[in-house]
């Protein structure tokens, strides 16, 4: 059973980890406590979302499976913030939450060299600060070369309802214990956290008639770029709203959640707050939304989007009963808090390698983030740092310019967190160049060098490109002239008239949608590719100035720290940045000036004393 | 949350138990632990087999539900014992797992009147021996008037693999405590009994090509009476063996076997041995059958039937890779042991009402039984008679002349059992009587004026009985001549030159594939039907003899022992007799006579003194 990569844990991180280290032919073991629940949606059954769906495309773009997962199980797509520039738009879709778990589960059944067993690993078999192997409850030793930690909400989870309490990773399922205590052995720094989830009720007990009907858009964009079109089943979703009666009985029962009495320690996520959170801390809102998602095609759960509680279960059915639409809703599964450990993630290098134990790699939620595609994305790139390391090769750090997930590793790696972290378009200092539709330009090029994705899934690449650069050059030729009166404005082709279509795609008040539709009909050509090159043109100039900044940023991060950089010796530096330097231990000037405390005057010490450390 | 009855458990027998209650117009709410695992099939993926297609069949024709859900998710049919008597044909099917137990749970959701809720009940609330509800872990109280109390392996299960030991129902799945405490509390006998299941394999690491392959009929008849065709994809099952150094394996290591080193008390199923049993009461074999059974469509899990084993997992993976096809199988979940609180089946009436609580009801493997097919016809009728006992109805009890389930039911409240109960056909006296094809023959008038079945499902019954008349008429008009000889053999030909069809049918040396499949080619007849009517025909004489048989059975069921009779006054009844009669309370003359110990004299006793007692 012995293997060169152990994967523990079979969630969204777990599944990403093990497919990538497998895929690259190394031959990896995944073991989960169950088998049943791999890639399980333990909260809401959607993928995507501003900025989540960029991460989703760029674990495409890598080789990943997320994307192709729910393209293959969607019940619902929409591209949000269509209205609004093309930095903050974001494919996200409904998923049916068993059909993305089976697909997923069977995905890594039929994966060569990869093979899942069953079991709860409790501790880690460490041999002078690298890893050996791992323990198992059922008393396994099982040697490897390299691991990576995938264990959720599960490491020594508890579960809270009210006054109730429980041991466990989601409800009704068991806790994984052992580990925790393991790590801290090992010299880890662990904290706690808390995340949440609302009740599941039943469709029938809804009354639809009463609140809004949300379908999904007409036009459904596959998520992975190996796909032309998504045909699936396409449902509804539902909204509406709590309102003063419902905010009054939370509040009448605050002391009763065990969020306020004190019995959960861990902290939240800020920006996907429990329904109590949201009363405490927006006292003058009086209303919140609450999203009524499907929880798949065959199943009458459905699921209530905004308004997660650990609240006694009385008071959640009577606070839900006080919603409209929702007055007589029978609730299935009430929602519940999960408390879990964490790992400080500033304990890891940008590869997701930890510093203490060589070979130990650890992703997803483990590492303090919130999120399924935060997880896959973390998941992958630890795996495929694994595989590398095997290989002897360097290990694959993206950049905050490159991509999300640089953003989110970088974050992680570089101001640790206190809370639940999950992404947002704010979090992208270079949001212009980190677009959805252009991840597989930014990444699969690389990705495609490290064997991570397939010879057919690269020349669909090279032709993609090669057609934005056809589309491009096409605009160039064409004049703007009475003939594209189907297609534009009067007032378009009267100021642009004689000039290059290419100009007039600059122009705010086209409506590129026409543009895209008629040039995707008259060419024959892939409609997301068109709309690509049209927003390459349309922003252009934002852009230019943009890959500016990007330069700046580029020269700060190839300034390299020595791993073995001695800090002490640099005067100038503050104590305070001594330490954090020390610990940290940044790759680059670049990242050091991210970690929090440090000030300009320690960068320009840096600046003075790096490259004569170098020298030396 | 108050409901009419609570159904306490979501497998096979909690989803009949919910079902029927709610159809019969009571509020009902079924309480599982995990709501995503209803209906899960914790060992082989079939359903159906020898004796127990018949219970499928007759749950079918009661209203249940388990026959359309095996048709909606078959992967494999066979009518097995096909060239034997029609009394010991049966259907079997393998069943797509997860597809199986997803419908499971839609076809809950949608019905009327019928609410899931996640939660385990930890104890019963009784007032002066009536059921009034239950309280739950999370501290809820839910109150009703009736329970039916269906916990499988779960009350208090514990699993076993070699020295290791957990609290569990299932792997990986928790135990429900609690509840074991609460029924002794209330003066109710448990005992402990044990199962096991084998361990799963990767598809890809078997060498189908060393072994051999079993294909499922070519011809797919539904188990529901509802349908008059399945189409579902067909998949393969596969053969292997044991063989003398897999023996030696097992035998070498007997002593590290949680069986034999006394941890498991429990007793296990005589006709499911895991393979240690085999290995130790079948010294002389040389193998053992290994059938390699698909767990779905969509997984790469694969069941191996017929060696399920609780040895610890080393020994495990050795003597799997001793055997043929499967020296490099790769194992994803280990075989295990599951022991568990039954309770013992004789405090039970054959209404499935205990005896000591009134309005608590007991079905499936708490009652002692083993095997899907089992658990699912105790919880129809629990749960029918739970709804009949609210509505002031006299009980559902079938006779042994009726069906398998009076089989099933009077067996265990009459007789009790010590080990796990599994359904055989020689456990059936009038075997003729109840063959599977016209299991809706015999109880869907009954079903149909208690309100179980629907109107379609009843005017298709009609159609059938109408049409087997038609058939059976057909055959009395129509004379074998040399027009026939398409369809009938020369010899069969020339012997009933003249004489009617109906009168060939009964040559043993006709064959009757040939017969029906000319009828239903000529006369647009459904060909089951057909079948139905032949054999009818062909087994006239032995069935007549058979229900002569029946007759003197029925006198002796119909002569009814009141509820309070006073054995102690009967004269002439042995101390045993008296001892035995007082705490099983037969509802018969019938029912007293299978009592184990009890003599002819007892009965005699008893046929004077209760027609005695009852005029008094």
């Amino acid at each position: 059973m012995d293997t060169d990569i152990i994967v523990i844990g079979g969630g969204h991180a777990g599944v990403e980890a093990a497919l990538a280290a497998s895929r690259l032919g190394y031959t990896c073991l995944l073991i989960t406590q169950q088998l049943d629940t791999i890639a399980r949606m333990s909260c809401n059954p959607a993928i995507g979302g501003l900025s989540k769906g960029n991460l989703v495309r760029e674990i495409d773009a890598l080789g990943g499976q997320m994307a192709r997962l729910i393209d293959s199980t969607m019940i619902q797509f929409r591209m949000l913030n269509k209205s609004r520039g093309p930095a903050v738009q974001s494919p996200r879709a409904q998923a049916d939450k068993l059909a993305y778990s089976s697909l997923a589960k069977w995905t890594l059944e039929k994966q060569r060299d990869l093979f899942l067993f069953q079991d709860t690993v409790v501790d880690l078999i460490v041999d002078k600060n690298s890893i050996r192997g791992v323990v198992t409850a059922r008393g396994k030793k099982i040697y490897c070369k390299k691991i990576v930690l995938t264990t959720g909400t599960f490491m020594e989870g508890k579960i809270f309802i009210g006054e109730y309490e429980e041991d466990g990773g989601r409800l009704g399922e068991k806790a994984a214990k052992g580990l925790g205590k393991s790590l801290r052995r090992l010299g880890f720094r662990l904290g706690r956290l808390k995340t949440g989830t609302p009740a599941r009720v039943l469709r029938s007990s809804v009354d639809f008639d009463r609140i809004e009907e949300q379908p999904g858009d007409i036009r459904v964009q596959p998520f992975s770029f190996a796909y032309d079109k998504v045909e699936r089943p396409q449902v509804s979703c539902y909204i509406t709203y709590t309102n003063e009666k419902t905010h009054k009985i939370i509040s009448d029962n605050m002391h009763r959640s065990p969020l306020y009495s004190g019995k959960i320690v861990g902290k939240g996520p800020r920006y996907c707050p429990s329904i109590e959170d949201k009363i405490v801390k927006f006292p003058d809102r009086d209303r919140h939304q609450v999203f009524v998602e499907p929880e798949g095609l065959n199943t009458e759960e459905m699921y209530l989007n905004g308004i997660s509680s650990s609240l006694p279960e009385d008071v959640q059915e009577a606070f839900i009963h006080s919603i409209v639409g929702l007055e007589h809703a029978v609730i299935m599964r009430p929602g519940y808090a999960v408390e879990y450990d964490f790992v400080d993630p500033t304990q890891l290098y940008p590869s997701l390698e930890t510093k203490l134990i060589e070979g130990l790699f650890i992703a997803g939620q483990t590492n303090g983030t919130s999120g399924y595609e935060e997880a896959a994305a973390q998941g992958l790139i630890a795996g495929i740092n694994a595989a590398l390391s095997l290989a002897g090769e360097k290990p694959l750090v993206l950049g905050r310019d490159e991509a999300y997930i640089g953003v989110l590793i970088d974050d992680l790696v570089t101001k640790g967190t206190k809370e639940p972290y999950r992404m947002f378009t704010s979090r992208a200092e270079y949001r212009l160049a980190l677009r959805h539709d252009t991840a597989d330009i930014r990444l699969t090029p690389r990705a495609y060098k490290a064997g991570l994705v397939p010879e057919e899934y690269y020349e669909r690449f090279k032709e993609k490109v090669k057609t934005i650069d056809y589309i491009k050059d096409l605009l160039q030729k064409q004049k703007v002239d009475s003939q594209l009166a189907p297609v534009l404005d009067k007032d378009i082709i009267s100021t642009h008239f004689g000039k290059t279509l290419y100009n007039a795609v600059k122009d705010p008040n086209i409506n590129l949608d026409e543009v895209s539709i008629y040039l995707a009909n008259t060419y024959s050509l892939n409609q997301g590719w068109i709309e690509n090159a049209l927003l390459d043109i349309k922003y252009e100039g934002y852009l230019a100035r943009e890959m500016r900044e990007v330069e700046r940023f580029r020269k700060m991060e190839n300034m390299k720290i020595p791993a073995n950089f001695d800090y002490k010796k640099a005067e100038g530096l503050s104590k305070e940045a001594v330490e954090k330097l020390s610990e940290i231990r940044p790759l680059s000037i670049g990242q050091a000036s991210r970690i929090s405390g440090i000030r300009k005057s320690d960068i320009a010490a840096l600046l003075l004393y790096v490259p004569r450390q170098k020298n030396e």
